[in-house]
C-alpha cells in the first residue's frame, strides 16, 4: 500500500481542489433552471477523466440530462470494471439552516460542508482519483469504465434506455458504485442488499361534495374516516402486511445468515435517542436490523383531506388521499405486488365510498451475493484500509437504478460505499469526512488488485 | 287571515326592498376589512325596527361587532316575545361561481338571489316586517324584543357576555329564531333539536424528524399508520363510538317519540341520489334520520402529514394531525365529553409515538319540547298557511348560541324557519323563494296571536 499513501498524501490538496470544482457547479436535476449545470457538470466530469488518463470521454446525450461516458482499455482479456455514479444533487431547501453556502465548499471540524459533498460528488470523485493514482503509478489491473449520470436524484428516468441502447459499449464484469454508507470508521460494513419500492396514491371519494357534518354526520361515510380505517387494517397486530399472497415470494433468509448480519454492532438505545422515540416497532419475531434489512414494510408517505387550517372548521369531505409505499425484499416482483395491493385495497372499501388506487413508481430489490470475487475484492480492500473485515448490511433504502443494471446489463453491482450516518445526505448541512475521502480513494486500487488477482 | 294577506299584497314590493337594503351591505363577519359593514348593518336594522314601529331601537358596543336591540313593550302583563337573528353573513368564495353578484340581490325564477338571502337576512327581515304588520294593523298581541347580532357565523364569541350584562332588558316568555329550514313547502317542519358539537385537533409524534422510509420504515413507527389505526379505532364494527362512557349521557328517545320522528316524509333513495353514495353508513338500529337528529356522531373534519404534492416523494414522517369532531345529543355535556376523547384519545397511542389533543370548540345540544305553548302556538300558525301541521324534525347541526340563551338566560327557544335545502347557504348562489319569505311574514303574527291565546 505504500505507493498508495504516498500518492495520495502528495496530491491530498488537488484532489480537493478537482472536487470543490465539481461541487460549486449547481448541478440540481429536480429543478429545470439548472439545466445548463448539468451541462457544466458532464463536461467537468469529462475532462477529469481524460486527465485522469481516460483513452477517450464523450458527453452523451438522452432525452433528459446528459450522461458522461469514459474509459480506458488496457488489455481485451483482463477483467472491466465499470464504475457507475451520478453528478446531479437534492435541492437545498431550506437554505437558511445550512451554516454555510451549499456550493460555496468549506473544510471545518475535518469535513468538507457542500451539497453532494458525500451524495455524490465526493464518494464518485474517489473513483476518478483512485483511477488516476492506478494510471499515473503504473498499477491499473483491470479495464476501466465509467458511467456518470445525471438523474439519480430524480429516478434515473432516462439511464435504462441508454444502458440498452449502448449494450456493448458497456460489458464489464462488475459495477462498482460508491454511494451508500458505512455504520462507522471503525466498523466497516458494505451494502449487500437494498429494498425494492411499490409506490402509490390512493383516492377515496364519499359523498360528491363537502357535507355540513352536522346536517349529514353519522349516516354519510365520511371518506376520511374510511380511509383510516383501510390503512388500519393494511397491517396487522404482528405488524404483518395483510395484503394476500404479499409475502409469497419473500425470500426466507437462513439462520446463518442472519446470524451474520446480526454481527453489525448496533445499538437500539443510542438509534431509540437519535430519533427520540420511546420505543421502536415493527414486525413480530425479527430484529430492529432485520426490519429494514430483509423484511417489507409499509409506510403511509403522505395523507390528505378535509379542512386543514386554522381553528375549528366542521366539515364532512367529500374526498380523502394518501400516498402509501411498501418497501420490497427478494424476489417480491413490484409489479406484482402494484397489482395485489391495488386489488386488495380497492376490495376492502365499504360500498359508501369509492376507492381509487393508481400506482406511481416501483422498483425490484437488490442483493449482492457476498461469495463473488468482486464482494471478496472489496471486502480485502477494505480490511487493508480500515485494519477489520467489514461486515456485510442489508440497507432499506432503494436505488432502483441498481437492479436495473442487473436486468439490463447482466452484471452485478458491489456497493463500495463510504457515506456515514451523520453526513446528512439531502439535508442541510450536507458534509463529508476527509478521512473517508481519502480512505476511499485508498481502498478502491486495492479493490481493482484483488478483483484483477482472482480473475488470473 | 284576511288582514294579514291583505297588507303584505299592499307591501310586498317595499318589504322586498327593505330587504334588498340590507342584503347590499357585505356584512361579512369573518373578514376584518368588512368591520364598517358591521355597523351599516346595526344601523340599518335600528331604522328597521323603528320604522316597523319600535318603541326604542339602539346599536349596543360589545368586544366584537354590534349588537342591535330594539323593543315595543305594549303591557307588562303581556306575555314578552324576544327575537333572536343575525345581520353577519358567510364569505362568498369563490365568487367566480355566482351566477349574479353576492351583493347585487336579483329576482330568477319566483327566488331572490344573493349571499344573506335565506342565512339570515331573509328569514330575519320577515320578523321585521311581521312585526310591522302586526303594529300598523293593531293587531300586536305581545310585547316584543328584537336582539340581532352581527358574530353567528364566526360562533357568537361575544353574545353570552353581552346578554349576561343585559339579562333584565332580554326577559322574555319565548326566544323566536328563524334561522332553519323546513322540508318542503308542501311537507312543511319545524326543527326541535339541534345537536351539540365537540371538536380537537390531534397531533401525533413519530421521529423527531422526517425520516428516508427505505432506511427507517418497518421498524420506526409511522405517525400516519398510526393515527390512522386510532382512528379506525374510534367507531366499532356497528358504528358505535368507542370513547368509554361517552354514550353515559345519551337521552334515549322513546319509542313514541321515534314513530313520531318517523313520520318525516324522507325518501332514501332521492337522499342517496343526491350525494351520490351508493350505500350509507351510521349505527346500526336507527334510520337515517335518526343518525342525524337523535344519536352522535364522530367524523374526522380534516387530516394531513407527510408528502402531499404531485408525484411518489418516500418520507417516514415525523408528524401526523387530524382535526375530530363529534356531534353530541341531549344531555351529552360537551366539556365533559372533550375530556374523555382527549383522555381515551391519548391512551390508546401506542408507546412508539407521542400524542397530544387540543380541544378547540364546544357546546351542547339543544330540544325544544313539542308540548309547550310556544310550540304548540307555531304549530298552528304554519298549518293556517301551508294547509298541513307541521312535523317535528331533529336536525343534526349545531347553534351553540341557542343553548347559551337557555343557560343564560332561562328561555326556550322555537326555531320557526322556513329555509329549503336548495336554498345553498354558506355556498355559492345563495336563494330564498319569494313564496317563503311571504309565507314567513304571514305564519309569524299568527304565532303571535296564538301564543298571546295560550298565555291568557
Amino acid at each position: 500500500m505504500e505507493y498508495i499513501n504516498k500518492y495520495v498524501e502528495e496530491n491530498k490538496d488537488r484532489f480537493l481542489e478537482d472536487l470543490f470544482g465539481l461541487i460549486r457547479i449547481p448541478s440540481i436535476s429536480s429543478e429545470k433552471s439548472h439545466k445548463e449545470d448539468m451541462y457544466k457538470a458532464a463536461e467537468y466530469w469529462k475532462q477529469t477523466l481524460l486527465s485522469a488518463g481516460a483513452d477517450k470521454a464523450e458527453v452523451y446525450e438522452t432525452k433528459g440530462n446528459p450522461v458522461t461516458y469514459g474509459e480506458k482499455i488496457i488489455d481485451p482479456a483482463l477483467p472491466t470494471v465499470l464504475v457507475y455514479a451520478h453528478m446531479d444533487v437534492m435541492p437545498v431547501d431550506p437554505v437558511n439552516l445550512w451554516k454555510s453556502p451549499p456550493f460555496e465548499p468549506e473544510i471545518r471540524e475535518g469535513k468538507i460542508w457542500a451539497r453532494g459533498a458525500d451524495d455524490d460528488k465526493g464518494q464518485s470523485m474517489m473513483h476518478a482519483k483512485a483511477f488516476e493514482l492506478m494510471v499515473k503509478t503504473n498499477t491499473l489491473p483491470c479495464n476501466v469504465k465509467f458511467m456518470i449520470e445525471g438523474e439519480e436524484e430524480i429516478g434515473s428516468p432516462n439511464l435504462p434506455a441508454w444502458c440498452e441502447a449502448n449494450k456493448e459499449m458497456l460489458k464489464a464484469d462488475v459495477i462498482l458504485v460508491s454511494d451508500t454508507s458505512m455504520i462507522a470508521p471503525d466498523k466497516p460494513s458494505i451494502t449487500t442488499g437494498l429494498r425494492g419500492l411499490a409506490y402509490w396514491q390512493v383516492e377515496v371519494t364519499g359523498p360528491n361534495r363537502d357535507l355540513h357534518s352536522g346536517l349529514f354526520g353519522g349516516t354519510v361515510a365520511n371518506p376520511i374516516n374510511v380511509l383510516s380505517k383501510m390503512i388500519a387494517q393494511m397491517t396487522d397486530e404482528n405488524g404483518r402486511i395483510t395484503i394476500p399472497g404479499f409475502y409469497d415470494d419473500v425470500l426466507e433468509v437462513s439462520a446463518e445468515e442472519r446470524e451474520l448480519l446480526g454481527r453489525a454492532p448496533f445499538n437500539v438505545d443510542e438509534y431509540k435517542k437519535a430519533i427520540d422515540v420511546e420505543e421502536l416497532a415493527g414486525e413480530k419475531g425479527f430484529t430492529t436490523m432485520e426490519h429494514t434489512g430483509i423484511r417489507p414494510s409499509f409506510d403511509v408517505c403522505g395523507i390528505w383531506g378535509g379542512y386543514t387550517g386554522e381553528g375549528a372548521k366542521t366539515v364532512l369531505p367529500s374526498k380523502a388521499f394518501a400516498k402509501i409505499s411498501t418497501r420490497l425484499v427478494p424476489d417480491q416482483d413490484h409489479e406484482k405486488i402494484a397489482v395485489l395491493f391495488k386489488e386488495h385495497f380497492e376490495s376492502i372499501g365499504p360500498k359508501s365510498v369509492k376507492v381509487e388506487v393508481t400506482s406511481l413508481h416501483g422498483g425490484p430489490a437488490y442483493v449482492c451475493p457476498i461469495d463473488i470475487p468482486a464482494y471478496q475484492a472489496a471486502e480485502k480492500a477494505y480490511t487493508d484500509v480500515y485494519g477489520k473485515r467489514p461486515v456485510p448490511v442489508r440497507s432499506g433504502g432503494s436505488i432502483p437504478i441498481i437492479s436495473s443494471f442487473e436486468k439490463i446489463l447482466g452484471i452485478k453491482s458491489v456497493l463500495m460505499g463510504f457515506g456515514l450516518e451523520s453526513d446528512a445526505i439531502h439535508s442541510p448541512n450536507e458534509n463529508y469526512p476527509l478521512e473517508q475521502f481519502y480512505n476511499g480513494i485508498k481502498t478502491i486500487p486495492l479493490f481493482y488488485k484483488y478483483f484483477a488477482e482472482m480473475n488470473k
